[in-house]
């Protein structure tokens, strides 16, 4: 039984009665959700009583609005970044994550390399999608902690800034979002979506364009639940006023042939030179597309700005700015292993979680936040969709400085190509399902 | 993302999973709920992880199967008392609570007057509904705290004990009802029938007598979940060997006319004496049929027990033996204010929730577990259900040491008596409504 006798008098609320009324399918009001979110920061609100809190929120929804409210509250746990002061415009990118994600990599430097600017402040990957620090701290001598001065500075310089988010940012969502990873509350669509777009808002940028993935290899496994989130977070950008557009994308096989930190930036540059894979480059080409719009930059000749140099260019000066040698050679894995086709046909299906898990237990991702990641491990896929395969090929190079970890990398392998009898017709692979606006 | 390299090598289990497959209305495996109580109980399952467990059973729910072994699983994780060395039956009865349920003090020396032994392993009270040993502590010098050595003598001896229940009964159990106490996790039927059974059961009594209650004063506010609950317990109970029966009865109002340890005391030896009100002595003659029966007692004549002394001498023994004068006076509160009607009328309602908070806030129970208690303060009801009122009469007596306390407990009592028009014909209150075996 709870009372207000029993309420320390400075409180307005009391978090039992916050979380029944979620628990009994009510509307949170404001006042709540501003008092529960602020109380979790302070530690009035016990991590128990959040758990409660997001598995009831998880089971029975949140409103538009409350969602509203709950991301704004986020915001106001913590500073808002402010690039008004720049020169240019500023656009600003965010994936959901999947396998073999790389495509911050190439894109920055190339969105940016037409003169707008690109905060990307970016995370490390948890389990089995890889984070875009992890993959850039692959290069010799770069670093991801920038000062503020030293971020709008490169702002300014380069355009293009990769770098880690200040904990200043929205501090109840990391709080909430390391409860919620063990608490099984982490695929809620109210929670992910005001998770990834307080951070996002709090930033400060006036473009927003979101990279939403489904399919095998994504949180969201279903088209359906991929396509409200997407909505759900264009909704909650709009009414921040944030031009918000979302890409819906498919995430049911790896995205390139590599998913792993170093493995990844050499795609990464051979995208920037002109090549690369042709699903890489289609998305690289969509977001960047979206992205200068937003920014009021139209009719841009992206790939033009891919094989004449210019992106690899702002590459090279965005590497630079943050003590990366561009020249240098990637590390090298101490060990590669190979996977073998046992028989003739066609790949009609990939599976993006099957390679993700793999390159994860060869080292290129973490179990527990802060652990460390090897550069060089990873997975190489030789065959990709809709590819001819005989028996006896290369399939993919497992990677690592760890050999013990090759037995259960392998197993989390099998049955991830999908083969059908040679001279199939395989449908084309396409990576950009749909528009969200 | 979770995975088997991320687990201890040795649990078999990962808390992530077990939640997850019960917040995705999946049924708990026997193996999962075995470890994930008797992790929770060595703190490898973290307390924000239970709490989340603890929201998705409330809202999915649980199957007959799941709820008897996480019963089983609550009493494995302490030890188990056994009464078999006993030289008579033992018959146990336990409440779900209500206001004004002193029940247990006039019943246990009434059965045990049959020649059984009646264990009453009692809790104390926290918000609205008092505690059975908080209301015996306002007998001076009477204790709570027995040993288990101390328990059987007089068991054998005197055949009642009303004590505290060890600390190694279901450990499981009182760490995870603190838990639910502060998650909004409280009043789900899985969760509360397995914490009564789990003690119940440990208490290693052969027969068992459910009084489950229902309306405004009760947690169960509606019949049919009271009666949902009932029919969890017997079959808990049923099915660890343990003849057990429910009362399902009414808690619309408070039984009797008393709410307060002292004032409930008084009450008690009313009943004792051959008086007391009529709703108390219905309920207490009963749940004496039932346990006597269950232990074998049959035609047992309960009503002649309580005219002719022999259970007051029971109780009289049951007091002196855990160090209580059970002729020395019962406290007297420092102030009493009158409550007078406004009008003329026919009570047709006294809420039963108005009168336990009121008690409740004049210092008869706390608000936190350690909080002491006033011995003297509660409500005293002058008026009750069917009963004239003039305008003017004394409605209810408030009792209480700290006079600062009265507002707060007037302003809970706003409301708690419905009155028809004088003469209005008012049906009989009737308070066990139904048996379920």
């Amino acid at each position: 039984m709870t009372d207000q006798t029993s309420r320390p008098a400075v409180e307005p609320f009391d978090a039992v009665d916050v979380i029944r009324t979620k628990r009994d399918r009510q509307r949170l009001s404001p006042e709540q959700i501003d008092w529960v979110i602020d109380a979790y920061t302070r530690g009035v609100v016990a991590e128990e009583q959040m758990a409660a809190l997001a598995m009831a929120v998880f089971l029975n929804g949140m409103g538009r609005e409350e969602i509203a409210r709950w991301t704004a509250a986020m915001i106001a746990s913590g500073e808002r970044m402010d690039f008004s002061s720049l020169d240019k415009a500023t656009t600003d990118k965010h994936s959901t994550g999947g396998v073999g994600d790389k495509i911050t990599l190439p894109l920055a430097p190339l969105v940016a390399s037409f003169g707008v600017a690109v905060p990307q402040l970016s995370g490390r990957g948890l389990g089995h999608t890889g984070g875009t620090l992890d993959k850039l701290e692959a290069i010799p001598g770069w670093r991801a902690s920038l000062s503020n001065d030293e971020m709008m500075r490169q702002l300014a310089d380069v355009g293009a800034v990769i770098c880690a988010a200040g904990s200043g940012l929205a501090p109840a969502d990391k709080k909430l979002y390391a409860l919620r990873d063990i608490t099984s509350t982490v695929e809620a669509i109210p929670l992910i979506a005001s998770s990834i777009m307080s951070k996002k808002i709090a930033e400060g940028t006036a473009a927003l364009t979101l990279d939403v993935k489904t399919g095998a290899g994504a949180f969201m496994k279903e088209e359906a639940d991929a396509r409200e989130l997407a909505r759900t977070m264009v909704d909650l950008g709009t009414d921040a006023g944030v031009r918000t557009v979302a890409l819906l994308t498919d995430m049911s096989a790896p995205l390139g042939r590599t998913a792993g930190n170093g493995l990844e930036v050499r795609e990464s540059l051979e995208v920037l030179a002109g090549g690369g894979p042709a699903d890489v480059v289609e998305l690289t080409v969509a977001l960047a597309r979206e992205m200068l719009e937003a920014a009021g930059v139209r009719d841009a000749d992206v790939d033009a700005a891919l094989t004449d140099g210019r992106a690899m260019d702002t590459w090279r000066a965005m590497i630079t700015a943050q003590g990366g040698d561009a020249d240098a050679p990637l590390p090298v894995a101490a060990h590669v292993e190979e996977l073998r086709a046992a028989e003739d046909g066609v790949v009609t299906g990939l599976d993006a979680m099957g390679v993700g898990v793999a390159a994860w237990r060869l080292g290129a991702g973490r179990s527990r936040p802060g652990e460390a990641v090897q550069a060089a491990a990873g997975v190489e896929i030789e065959k990709h969709l809709g590819e001819e395969v005989r028996a006896g090929d290369v399939l993919a190079r497992l990677h690592t400085d760890t050999p013990e970890r090759m037995g259960r990398a392998l197993e989390s392998l099998e049955g991830s190509w999908t083969l059908a009898a040679p001279g199939t017709e395989v449908p084309e692979h396409r990576i950009v399902l749909d528009r969200i606006a």
